[in-house]
């Protein structure tokens, strides 16, 4: 088993989504993060996906989402070329008792609050998955109340990117 | 017409997603940006939709969702009570002409460049919509080679939180 990455090109329609994701649904194939957003041009929007299989796992996918006519480009991202990044806002209970580790934390990781109240915190934090996720252990003995994580984006060091003839 | 964001908690289930944005799809509503991430418990994910539409159409995504197996908890969120972020790569080509304002923009907009070629680099920036839009407006004329954004993740400010009994 690997974990991917890919990129995808897609016509900005309404459906898309739901078709790219429906394909692996119906492939049986498990998504670990998704996203979508707008990219420079209105027409199109980019949707990044990361999930874990084999080789040929890959490429049936890659091969399956070709056949999609929303689908213009399609860019599997070499991970140890790519800046991969990812956005969690975490919600942590504040008390007297807990508040200066976690403020510990905060600052060792460069995190950043951005909401306080006498019982509440909220941490914006951005990195590698694996950052995220070392800081969530990190503060969960102290009560996370909720999360809104964004799934990873990512694009490839240097020249190489994903854009269509059609965009420039 | 007006922006909403709405924070659906669902169970970690294969095509969850897909029947999530088909049910946008029907219903011809057309989502601004959607996110879906972990949450604390391994049986949920989060999927934050941004979109816009009159408060009729909000209630009836509303009642549609709340109908969805998958749907444990909905929540509209409160614009003007939540903090929202987006995190955006973006791969800006480089010249000597142009090097010195895009410094200049990544250091007042407090971007972070985590790639450097001679001919491009990638900006990693987290904020709000407006934020990330003029910082995009900003360097647009030196020639942005690509992007990657994650659309928005929100949460509450305060105690209030999107979270089922059963994951207590």
């Amino acid at each position: 088993m690997n974990n991917y990455i890919i990129g995808i090109l897609v016509s900005n329609l309404s459906g898309v989504l739901s078709r790219v994701s429906g394909m692996f649904t119906r492939r049986c194939f498990n998504i670990d993060s998704l996203t979508v957003g707008e990219t420079d041009s209105s027409e199109f929007s980019r949707i990044t996906i990361a999930f874990h299989g084999t080789s040929h796992d890959k490429e049936q996918i890659v091969r399956q989402l070709e056949k999609l006519y929303d689908v213009k480009e399609i860019e599997v991202l070499d991970e140890h070329n790519s800046v991969i990044r990812e956005l969690a806002l975490i919600k942590i209970r504040n008390t007297e008792e807990s508040r200066s580790a976690i403020m510990t934390a905060v600052e060792v990781f460069r995190s950043k609050i951005v909401d306080y109240s006498p019982t509440t915190l909220v941490c914006e934090l951005t990195g590698e998955l694996s950052k995220i996720n070392a800081f969530i252990e990190l503060v969960r003995p102290y009560g996370i109340i909720e999360m809104d994580r964004t799934g990873i984006v990512a694009v490839e060091r240097g020249e190489n990117c994903l854009k269509t003839e059609a965009a420039d």
